[in-house]
């Protein structure tokens, strides 16, 4: 195949239509990623969510890019710092605490990004579900949940047994022993009893926040 | 939260509004769907899907509901045999042939009872890749797709890498030796470089189609 | 300690004072079990429970032994017949329903035969929160709760967060997929965010009715 | 239960009477921490234990709460530093030694102040059996035992044969090869043949401790 | 070694001079094993063991070599059906029942027939420790011991502890739930805290009798 | 077989014609890899392969063979450092993109050192399948195709259907989460839904390396 | 993209150029099976192989096609039965006997009708030295060997490190207890010490055989 | 047995006549093992072995016991220095190469220190046959073998099928990717082709040499 037939093929741009690019920083030395910042820094027009970067990545970027976007406990940076105007439906994300905030703000930061009206609970959990109860009223007023949870991971099924949105599921690495580093509540959410849950890799508050506003964006 | 607050609370019913019950058969005797059935012979103002029921326990509902809708092939049944009028987004449902077949059509027959215009496409897979291609527009179209695969899984990346919409994507148990028993297109979906995937169990069409129905659901 | 005090040791007496024997016939035939059975009538001062006794293996037990006590659920059977009075503090056992019954009533059967007043309470699960709490009351007027749940295995440590009591977790083999037999309750039950909660083997109904009635025991 | 029932249900409060609360501190970074230990030093009411806090974290605990009992071996502080008058049943804790100490006095430390007398024996273990049985009159003394067991795991199940009181068995991370990081403990406890084990998670002693607190406390 | 100096490498014979040849049947079909006894009865010069041979597997070997030594519990045939005059050290074998019996019986005749003096002591386990203990003189005058155990596979451990002759461990498939099909024992044999263990295959009778005849062969 | 006929046999010389020797160097000191360096700058007639070298024990092998051939993203060293005329037919290396790169380099050394034309292509993926359709021409003109990929693992399965050449797949740790280093697009490559696909090790770019050489070596 | 645009784009036909259709039956009915042979039947200008076809499915096929080339031990049939000439390099098939003729033959069957000269032997393996060494000279002789293995999975490591060609690796499931269903001697081949392993699914003796005679093919 | 007969039960100092004491180093602190080796500073009539002893843990040992033998290599100590006059069998220990050898030595070490002559032999390996079968007549001069491995774990099989003693396998954690830090040789080793192989555990240099001196002990 010459590369001219592909022409009317349009492969790629309309599948991610307005949605950022991303650069996952973990594989990759600080050098690499300098050197990537440098080659998007030539491309204004293009929204890039640069995740999964530590403190010498995040700071190689921002040496090259200085007025990213940074949210540290998120490890992400996004380049230009421009945030879309909010559109679609509204994206609600829980998580039990601290230890789980990287991929919950991950998830946020991404879910702002693609632009959609997002926001963050935290400490709801299972353990004390009179917490988790007093915030049903805002879980049933999002268009769709991200429910990010270690250890157990219990929480995602008992929201979705509470509202009638979809639920994205993010089981993540906290925890030890038999939680076999997000082993555990990955396979507790992938057999939630309540219909209405779908699932990301552990530790994937990117893939998360992407996958849900996809699915609240607005409609033609 | 002050405990008298929990009043308000409506815990079960908002959850499920307009959303079909389901009796999970698999791990029932014949008599126990038998009785469940005549329970649900009383109550013909909530829809009921009966999922995973083989050929015995398919005519113990029969003779307690004789006319509840079948598929025998999604070895599912529906009573009453009522399909809400079609509203909100159109699902597409896509699998590679004869042995995922049964699991496609359980998320085909759950989508479309929980109210939505739902379609089913055959014969695509990664193998063929002229044959995806060639649905390229169908996919493009749906306002959500749910891809049924077992052995390497590997289509709902493929295809979540060409459209816009989520992709919500079922491992199934089809395959033999090292895919033991649907956990490699799992592990496939679950770290598929496409963002915009939610996995459900393997398996699980009903939960898919579930999950569908709430993605494409009508917006307020 | 020198040798000599060894003679003392009552290495095994005590440790079973008043608790029955049991026989697990899952492992042997059905000639196997009957000539355990014809050795236990023999030693009518010993209580003895057959536990995962199926249909074949109860009637051979019965053959020799008519009179023996049979729960065809539980798949268990006792003899001689004789209930203790029951002691001690109450035992509560939940369920979600119909495919965990069995495991379920073992622990039951169990619990009753050490001489544990013993409850069984059907119909309680995550994905239905209400029910759950309507029982609330029950759950904290126990002694110690036995949690009985297969597929995502959530049920006791949301008790657990709610009870003082000891809560002992039996994941099931219902389930599918993921479930992996059992596998997927099991490691939830292990990573249970509320402490408390201490587990048995999937399906070990037996075990959990023992250790249930042994943390009820009446104390000295 | 009719849904205005609810406003009775005390979701909390209840299920943690007069036991402390707890701060999880490995996932978290020792700023983190310290903020919680701030926000802690305004509850004296409470109780509160912080877990595996390593040197670093229990130095930052200690800057704020310079008074909090610390035990550096079960890297565990409690604040404020008020042990309860000892009630209910005896608690005995039992180890083989040196690797699995840490986990021990964990469980020590937290049955202590959730207000029962506890004990710990160190170098039992099944290589040594005399030294095991020499101890034999203790474990028959305890209300409730915890046994504290890596490699092959088998002591809990040992002891359950030889007493009438529960036996939480907690395997521990202690050992190499194909011991899986405490798969194999693990998997020991969960199959001993004794009745009368409920198993925590691998390394968690706090749930041990907590577990068998409930358990020896006080009847009504 | 020059290539030249292979020539009097006898890369066969002397390996298993004196031992029999052995017959997996199990992944065989009975027209198979049938066709293979054909052959061997063309061979009396060479003792053979048919192992895993079921009901009708048995009967085809009897067919053809209607005076073969046939031990149904064993699922083993041997032809010609002559014992060797028991030389060398003695071999003990142990099982806590009857579901460990065939492994056990297999041990048994297979040490037998590589002419070995064997016993088999059935009835000891770690849940009743007195009746291991009790037969403490008989395992310390043995030459080497096989154990043969399935749930939590602690008894070859503790034996060890408690002789100075190797320990032959073979994990049983028997047990249910997270014994996995022999996984835990397995893990637990190859954890063991007493030194002298050498473990075989799940199920592995066969492998655990020859190897111990090996062990215990007479010395030149 | 008699016994003299082993007089012949050419057991190691035959079957590594023309091949190098290849150090593994991640299991051992710097120390010894200096040593064996040492060892073999004694014989200049043999070429050898460094693989897995990190800077420490690079600059200890350069330190004695300053003249060797160093690429240090493939983490490898050739010595003598001369290439061989390349013969047979041509290798392509394909992979997604910086995080693949060290295991596809050492995959294009290895080919290049054993004789054959060898090329890499990068930044192909089934995530942008229009980049890897652009380069069809290209892997349509390859004798033999090595895939290099982590997190899915689809891109082995994808341009097997695509050639008529065979393609080796190489499975890496590249990912997190649910890929389980490396396991997922093991398990995905070894279900590779269209036939021609053969699967080395995870990250075993010489092997892979060395394969090709060996199925595109020029035919006598 | 209509489907005129992809008239350039030839994604698939070059992939089989000469190359068989499959037909995989496990995963079908019997009455699927049959439906897909009438299928068949209106193109025999294609060669379709049906592989895992029991007796019954075999049956069905040779219903609708009753001069289909049917190997009863390879469970595999070929309509129409028409052998290509043979071309390209020799292909072996080596296996260690009975259990894994199966697998073997299926490799042997598809060799052939992609058009190579294949052959198979039997009875050799790694416990039995001297009669693999025995066929050295077979083994060099040919262009590709694919070796099916299972239990310990050996016997492809130490053939690759005899010869210079590549070497096909099929692990089979035969064993059982720690084979795992053929896990053990896939692991054990992905580590094969000698280079010049590729690796194929468990049982797979179809891919193997396609990949062998991918490998042998005819060079331009 | 009458519980009064125990008296007469040595439990413990019979199974270890002769045998050293043994100090698994690694899961402790270098404090700890310092004071270990105080105690056992005063106990000169006892032989103890330390294992896994790294650089820090050996000084803290040495400065209090400045003459312990010591193996660097072998990470193992030995106080009092004296070693047995060999008598028994010999022991053979063979491995493939530098990475192995830790293992192998701490083999060595502990036979040797239990009263056996003992060699060890490197440089032997299934890809490297020609060098094993050079071996031969040592191997079939030992009393015993030690066969030490990694990655595949092939070798221990096959020196088991060309000699008459019995073989103890140890597999190591060598390798990387599918090797699943020496699960692969472990399960190789399970599945070992020919009969006559006792596995332990991976990297249990100490308990295989510990093994083969009880099997090679002298006989009464």
């Amino acid at each position: 195949m010459a590369d001219d037939d592909i022409a009317e093929l349009d492969l790629d741009r309309g599948a991610r239509r307005g949605y950022p690019e991303a650069i996952y920083c973990e594989g990759k030395s600080v050098d690499q990623v300098a050197a990537i910042a440098e080659r998007i820094a030539r491309r204004p027009d293009v929204t890039t969510i640069f995740t999964r970067a530590d403190e010498a990545k995040a700071a190689a970027v921002l040496a090259v890019l200085p007025d990213a976007f940074h949210d540290p406990v998120a490890r992400a940076l996004v380049w230009p710092p421009r945030m879309p105007a909010p559109s679609g439906e509204s994206v609600l994300i829980a998580c039990a605490g601290t230890s789980d905030l990287p991929v919950a703000r991950e998830a946020l930061v991404t879910a702002r990004h693609l632009g959609r009206r997002a926001e963050l609970v935290v400490d709801v959990g299972i353990a004390g579900l009179h917490r988790t109860l007093a915030k049903l009223d805002a879980f049933r007023a999002a268009g769709v949940i991200v429910v990010v949870a270690g250890m157990d991971g219990a929480l995602p099924g008992l929201i979705a047994g509470l509202v009638s949105c979809p639920v994205i599921a993010v089981p993540t690495s906290v925890g030890y022993g038999a939680a076999f580093s997000g082993l555990a509540p990955l396979l507790t959410m992938l057999n939630a009893c309540a219909p209405g849950v779908g699932v990301v890799n552990i530790d994937n508050g990117y893939g998360a926040g992407h996958l849900a506003a996809q699915i609240a964006a607005p409609r033609g």
